[in-house]
Parts: structure tokens; C-alpha cells; sequence
């Protein structure tokens, strides 16, 4: 019902009396009352004025179901939405809700993260509001060597949802790190549950810094689209265009079950390629050039011997020369 | 208590009186004679006669924890055995505790599952007591796409395990069922859950036809180690070899994280190589010659235009030109 008096004050351009409500909602005046607290409590700007009724003013910054339901033009992704103010990690209840048999494209969107979690077991700062912490669940009939593809080609729509829907200029840093002038403003973690002979499901949790006025120290190459754009954006807006860039090209994906299609494009935004990186293993650091990245996504380096080699997501780590890209 | 009872006419030879068996382990009477008869219904044979008292005739073809857990001598495989009288899938199962944190080497050993699987979301026939239905909970560190290579390690320990208690010849046709006389007697299960930079936990499920007798239709290639060998096996030493095997070669394989130690046993054990085989895709049959594995585990094979090409494990099924194998 709350979601119903919304749609309506959303309809409306003048002040509209909560009697009027009443009669064509169907609902009691007191209903009518505690719904509009409600919404007023979830961060809508509603002016209520005697006589006159109620007006919704602004809807803010709101990533809840029915804000982002209202706007995304999606067949799949996002089709069911699970919002949560607080959560420990979406990841983790993406994979919950995936092992519950979730449906694909279901999508899970939290104001804040409790416990985020990066790649390598970091940690994910996620604070309150100020970020799009969301993991898609997703179920290609693929092999799970070939999930670090669809990491790829995550990467390339979330770089090109932002890019679209802020105009600023997003690159690549491979795998799938978003970066805007030099600094990282999105990461990717990809988690698969998985038989050898094809995945069951794929949860690809995307956070991405929109709002974020400060960063922890040590986080010196983090950015945020405010900082890069000089303005606040709507998250819901940044979390439409990439879940239609990202669906676009999954469906593509899904039929063609390899790269081949998004390849060029990646490589075009990819920052990585065509210098001098380092190399960072287990055991060791060392220079090499990025000179490609293959079908299959790996990066493709030339070593200090002139030879070349082919790395794979998670095996290193590649870093600048001089600092993070 | 029951396991000291047991424990205790294990290690006597002739009848031992309830008063004995009372006073030297610090239990009632009432309480010898219920623990005696708790072991009865489990399938142990005590004899009890007037004035003597008890004695343990034989010890049948039990799988539980402290069974399998008194003869089995490895470091970590099987430190932790849950046993369970029927279950659904000791998969499921082994997944679940896994979740929950249970410890590297964990193995879940089943009387009888319910819903047993096998690859590619095959049913696996469990019949009650007459397989090993177990799967162990790995945590290597190593990359998603290495865990075929697990997986064909568990296929050529199973292999080697099992000949080396039963004296039966064993054979393995790529990447990991094994075989003996052309029919099939062992299935492996791997299923994982990882990250693409790491693996959390993979799942080896191992089920091997032991006294198997009758087989459903349409399995006319399986056949059951008492049908080749032509006598019973009691499954805990068979449970007892192969966990000693794996856990003797995994240990080699988490340091050096690769086959390339075990790759000549495993090509020596393998049925499919030097033979001409059918690849069956989701598209399309075509005849090739399977000519060696790769250092990846994967199966090279060369095709009617003399090309060669390589075959992953779960792209593709591998078939003998006229059967099975």
C-alpha cells in the first residue's frame, strides 16, 4: 500500500488532499497518515500544508526496490529486486538466495555493507549510502573456467553504464577494476558454485564509490564518481544503466558462450594494455609489457626475456610502474 | 559408551561376562545390556550365552565413524568422519559442512543415499549398504581452473586404492571414471565453490559399486567389485585404501599445485588414450584419436581433418567407438 500512495503523490503535480487519497486508494485517512510517515521516514521529501494535502517534493537518493524496480528496463536482471538498508555482505546473500533457487537476475542492492567483501579475501568498504553495494546471481550454462570471461564482460558494461549515465570517461584496469583518472572507483568479485562440468550459479557483486566524500587511509588510488564529476549522482540512475549495459550484453553472451563479440570493445577501454607493468606472485615481482589480452581473457604479457606468457585472473596481481594502473 | 563396549570385546578373544564388562569400564549392568544390544541392531554379531556372558563373533561390513575411524591411518583425510545411516546426498551434505567451516580432510561416509548425484545432473543409484557413498571436503589453495586436475588425481587414487585391496585391475578412462574389465565401477563427483582468484572448498564425491548385484536398466556398463572379483568386500578397507592413497598424493599436489608428478601413472592407468573415441558435444558426434592428456589434465585428441585439438573435462563426453570405453 505504501508503494501504491507513492505512485500516486508521484502522479501528482499539486497538492492533493489525503481525503482524495483515501477515496481513490481505497484506504482509511489514518492509512493514508502512516503510509506518508513511512515514505517520510525512508528519506522522501513529502510537504504536507493544511487544507491543501500533501506534495511530494523530491524523491532523494533511494535504492529500495520499488524506486529501482520503477526505472530499470531490464527482461532479466533485476526483475526481482531484494533491498536491504544493512547487510553483511550482498555477496553473501546472493549466494544464499542463489542456493534457495533464487531466480537469474535476481539482484540484491544494500544501503550499507556491514562486512563487504573484495577480492583476496580483503575487505570492501561499503558505507552507508554513499555507494551501489548490489551482486547480480546469474546462471549461463557455462564451465567454470569460463567465469572469468563473464568478469570481463561485467567490467565492460559497468565502465560504460557509468560512462553513459555521468559522461565521465571510464577505463579498465584488467581484470574488471573501473577507474577514472588513474583512480579506482568500482571493483568486481565473482563467486561461483560450480561442478567441473558446468556452474550452477554465478554471483558477481559490483560495488561502486558514487557519492563518497572520504576514503580510509591507505586507499589512496580509491575514488568516487563525486570526487571525479564534482557533483552527487543518483544511485539508482548509476544502478539502471548498468544493470541495461550489463543485460544487454550477457544475453549475447549467453548464446555465443565466449568473448570473441565484446573483445575489441574491452580491449579499447582497457588501460592495462600496451605497457609496462609489474607483475606481483606468491614468490615474486617482476616487469613485463601487456601486450593483449586473449580470447579466453587472460592478459597475454611479454617478459623481461622477451618471452611471452599468459597470465590468468588470480594468479597475480598487476599494478603501474609508478603506482596503482 | 557404545564404542568402549565395542572396543572392549574387540580386544577379547573369549566370552566376557555383563559383570566383567560392568566393573572394568565403570557402567551398570542395565547399561552394558543396552549398549550390547545397541551394537546388535547396528549389525555387529554378539553372541550371548547363560554364565558366559558376551562375545563378538564378527565384525560385518560397517562404515561408521568409529569403524572406519579405527582403521584408517592419514594425517588429515577422514580425521573428522560424519556417518550417516541414510542421506541425501553426501555431497549436499559434505557442501553444507563445508559452509559451516569444516575442517580441510572432513569425509561423509553414507550407508545409503536418497538423492545421489552424479555428473551433469545424473541421478547415482545408492542402494543401502552395498556401496562407499562418501565425499571429502578439500580446501587447496589453488586456482578454480586447476580443480580438473583434482579431480583427475582422486580419479587415479580410486584407482590405485582400490587395486591395491582387492587385487582387481583397475583402469581409468578419462578424465575420472573408474573401470575394470571395460565396465564402469567408481564415479567422482567434484564440485566446488571459489572465487576466480581461489577455490574456498571443492567437494570430491566418490561412489564405488561394491556388492552391488543388480544394476537398473540401461546401466548395462556398471558393473560392482563382487561382480568382478567374485566374492564380498567389507567397504571399510576399501574406504581405508583409497583415503590413504589420495591423502598420499594430494599432499604432494598442494605443494607443487600442478600433475605434472602424477601425469605418467595417470597416462599409464588411462584407457582412452591410443584409442579412437567419439566426442559427444550438445551440437554434434564425431569420431577422433585420443592421443595424450596435457599437463592441464585435459584430453588431447586428434580429429578426422588431423588437427589436434584439446578437450576439456565437461565440454564434451567421451565415448569408446563401439561402448563405454
Amino acid at each position: 500500500m505504501k508503494e501504491k500512495v507513492l505512485e500516486f503523490l508521484k502522479s501528482q503535480k499539486e497538492y492533493i488532499s489525503g481525503e482524495e487519497i483515501s477515496s481513490k486508494l481505497g484506504i482509511t485517512r489514518a492509512g493514508v497518515w502512516k503510509n506518508i510517515n513511512k515514505l517520510k521516514e525512508e528519506g522522501y521529501n513529502i510537504e504536507s500544508m493544511t487544507r491543501k494535502g500533501y506534495r511530494l517534493k523530491t524523491t532523494p537518493d533511494i535504492v529500495t526496490k520499488s524506486e529501482v524496480s520503477s526505472i530499470i528496463q531490464t527482461k532479466v536482471l533485476g526483475k526481482d529486486i531484494r533491498y536491504y538498508e544493512q547487510i553483511n555482505s550482498t555477496n553473501d546473500m546472493a549466494k544464499t538466495l542463489a542456493r534457495e533457487n533464487a531466480a537469474e537476475g535476481t539482484v540484491v542492492i544494500a544501503d550499507r555493507q556491514i562486512a563487504g567483501k573484495g577480492r583476496l579475501g580483503k575487505n570492501w568498504d561499503s558505507p552507508g549510502k554513499t555507494g551501489i553495494w548490489m551482486s547480480m546471481i546469474l546462471k549461463p550454462d557455462i564451465l567454470p573456467m569460463q567465469a572469468s570471461q563473464l568478469t570481463l564482460l561485467a567490467g565492460l558494461s559497468v565502465c560504460e553504464g557509468i560512462s553513459r549515465v555521468t559522461g565521465l570517461e571510464c577505463r579498465i584496469k584488467w581484470p574488471n577494476d573501473v577507474v577514472i583518472n588513474g583512480k579506482k572507483v568500482c571493483g568486481i568479485l565473482t563467486e561461483m558454485n560450480a561442478e567441473l562440468d558446468g556452474v550452477n550459479y554465478i554471483v558477481v557483486g559490483i560495488g561502486i564509490n558514487v557519492n563518497t566524500k572520504d576514503f580510509p587511509e591507505g586507499l589512496s588510488h580509491a575514488t568516487s564518481l563525486s570526487q571525479e564529476g564534482g557533483k552527487q549522482y543518483m544511485r539508482r540512475y548509476i544502478i539502471k544503466g548498468v544493470l541495461e549495459a550489463f543485460e544487454k550484453d550477457y544475453m549475447i553472451y549467453k548464446t555465443q558462450r565466449n568473448i570473441g563479440h565484446f573483445l575489441q570493445r574491452y580491449k579499447d577501454y582497457c588501460i592495462t594494455l600496451n605497457s609496462d607493468v609489474k607483475i606481483i606472485t606468491h614468490q615474486e615481482e617482476y616487469t613485463a609489457y601487456a601486450k593483449d589480452i586473449a580470447k579466453d581473457g587472460s592478459l597475454v604479457i611479454i617478459n623481461a626475456e622477451g618471452q611471452e606468457e599468459t597470465i590468468f585472473s588470480g594468479e597475480v596481481s598487476v599494478r603501474g610502474l609508478y603506482g596503482y594502473i
